[in-house]
């Protein structure tokens, strides 16, 4: 490895995207590397405005209190940089001696990456663009999971386990909105709550499966027929047959991000949607609604153990990837075992990540509004022990 | 003590009002009390309805489980007893030769204990009702604090802390809704995850102050520019100075509960109208609003240790006063040391617990919009070790 690195965080925050951080930072410091590891303030955006902070000069026990700090330390961003906007990121790494860029994020970050790659490469910048992995929405391409994913699914998990808990002690129809705006895996992992018979979530919702309004009503009907009390997962990203939003049909004035997508999290209007149409449809009297939001990606003490470990994983392997002389590459996750767990990584082409989307597969769900027995022994081994709550009869 | 015993919980639960229920338990079979431990289910419901569960026949190990797990046990109730409806729990108590009343819940508990006694008393029932303490509110009087706080106290700074992260990563505007219809305590604990000059919550609106939109409005533009970014802590409970609440000024029909009170958990409306207003307002382009939900007072894996201790303690307490010959009454913490933190239990009248609101003290708040440090430093010891953040720069 040549000239100087830079490093970048992007997209939503995870509570262990600091690991894969410190991973990159810690393995090019025992490297002994010569050149400078800058990290970019607020993605992309801070390496065009040169906000770059020096991370090479940490020491090894703060580095270690940053990794097991929530949310992006560097900062982060929702650019989505076009082919202009990557001139600029070159045009930087040209002028700071710039021939490694680790980023952290999703796919629009890999995205990124291929595209400063291709232009470094067209202008002979010599240049190594690896991305980093790293979302919630679990929907990388070529990864059996990315890291953050099953932090927050244990989020969720447990969040149910309490609520479906809540809802025992105070029977009623209860809906939590989990995010989630293509893929569903987040709100599946709902279902690593249940333990017993009759334990909720009894239904969940997620964008994979069209959401018919009147077979959710019937659902809804029929679980508080059987049980007396009915606990649902639902998506942000449920929509119709045609595609449409169920929430983007709710909002008036409907906010855009810089993607073009219609803001979903943040609100609570699609469960509050839900909730009055479930009272005014099956005259149910306590009807209640949660949106997650925000605290599903960054509650402090919820970091499954395997989550921290491969987080901070994917940083080590990007860095050796890099110095064993890689041109560019995504790194992946991939499972090896089932029992016990194990997993293990891949460099993988860019242009297989880049701003594709995996979805929920098939086998991982039964019918319209549940997962498969598959699915729960695909999730229990990345979140973590999960507490086992005691009953009365 | 003579005669048999019924346990009962009621009201919202916590995640450590299964410790005051087993409290009770352990020490009556320590006791090696003869008559039977009843357990009511749904509270007061459970007892006219002669739903009852045995309880002294659950082992130990089987009660330990119990203690650790989220939301009442034997289920709880929203009812609230009025004269005929005590007639027919003490009618219940005769026919049983119920003789020991333990009823875990807040004020209106305290109320129906009360109740039960006069009659018992008027009538020539031996009986001795106690009170033992629960809300995640706060708000009882005669305690320094009660079980169940501490712990959704600390859900609640954490829940803040995390998000505080996350808007630093992505800048914007963060209005967070807490649960709290007349005490502000809940959202006053918010304050707690602040660690150095500009951590958020930068803004804490509780109901003991009246809500004005305009001030409001100034308050946020004010951090935004000072910060570039602010994060509010909101009370679900918040009114406008006629004491009107906003959130139902906002519902077109408004849900009321057998108590009168209108609906304000379990909605996001409060929150979105909030967001919408500094949107219009302010021009503020990222606002985004999370209401915490019911997942406060059930999230499993954040207890108090301290609230774990005490919420046993109460319950030993109380059987130990009805053991002692205690007429009746209510089972109040109060703090006796502030460093290290110690406390003492007291039984204290019915009458001075019952349907009484204990609001934040004056002295506890600072201006409109922030609590006192006298606060900070009354919750810290309740509310156990919190993490420490790391920052770059």
């Amino acid at each position: 490895m040549k000239g100087n690195v830079i490093i970048g965080q992007s997209g939503g925050p995870t509570v262990v995207i600091n690991q894969s951080l410190v991973g990159c930072v810690l393995e090019l410091k025992r490297m002994k590397k010569l050149g400078r590891i800058l990290g970019a303030r607020h993605g992309v955006r801070g390496i065009i405005n040169e906000e770059l902070v020096d991370l090479g000069r940490l020491d090894k026990a703060r580095l270690e209190r940053l990794a097991r700090t929530p949310s992006s330390a560097l900062g982060s961003s929702r650019d989505k940089p076009d082919l202009a906007y990557c001139e600029k990121i070159l045009a930087v790494f040209k002028k700071l001696d710039v021939e490694t860029f680790f980023y952290i994020g999703g796919n629009d970050s890999a995205d990124t990456c291929r595209i400063v790659d291709d232009l470094a490469k067209a202008s002979g910048h010599p240049l190594c663009a690896i991305h980093v992995p790293k979302t919630i929405d679990n929907d990388l391409a070529e990864n059996d999971h990315t890291p953050g994913f099953p932090s927050a699914a244990r989020f969720v998990a447990l969040a149910f386990m309490g609520d479906d808990l809540d809802n025992r002690s105070l029977p009623g129809i209860k809906i939590n909105v989990v995010m989630g705006r293509h893929a569903g895996f987040l709100t599946a992992a709902s279902a690593l709550a249940r333990q017993r018979e009759g334990d909720g979530p009894h239904l969940v919702y997620v964008p994979e499966r069209a959401f018919d309004i009147e077979a959710f009503i019937a659902d809804v009907a029929r679980v508080q027929k059987q049980y007396g009390r009915c606990v649902v997962a639902v998506s942000e990203g449920i929509h119709d047959a045609a595609g449409t939003p169920i929430a983007s049909k709710l909002a008036a004035a409907v906010e855009k991000d810089a993607h073009g997508n219609v803001q979903l999290s943040g609100s609570g209007a699609l469960g509050d949607f839900l909730a009055d149409l479930l009272k005014k449809r099956l005259g149910a009297k306590r009807v209640r609604a949660d949106t997650f939001g925000y605290l599903q990606r960054s509650f402090p003490e919820c970091q499954s153990p395997v989550d921290a470990k491969e987080a901070r994983a994917v940083g080590h392997f990007a860095v050796k990837q890099a110095a064993a002389g890689a041109d560019h590459g995504s790194v992946a996750i991939r499972r090896k075992r089932q029992k016990p767990y194990g997993a293990e990584l891949a460099l993988v082409k860019l242009t297989d990540v880049a701003a594709k989307t995996r979805v929920v597969p098939g086998a991982f769900l039964e019918g319209n509004n549940d997962v498969s027995r598959a699915f729960l022994d695909y999730l229990a081994p990345l979140c973590g022990k999960l507490p086992r709550p005691e009953r009365l009869s």
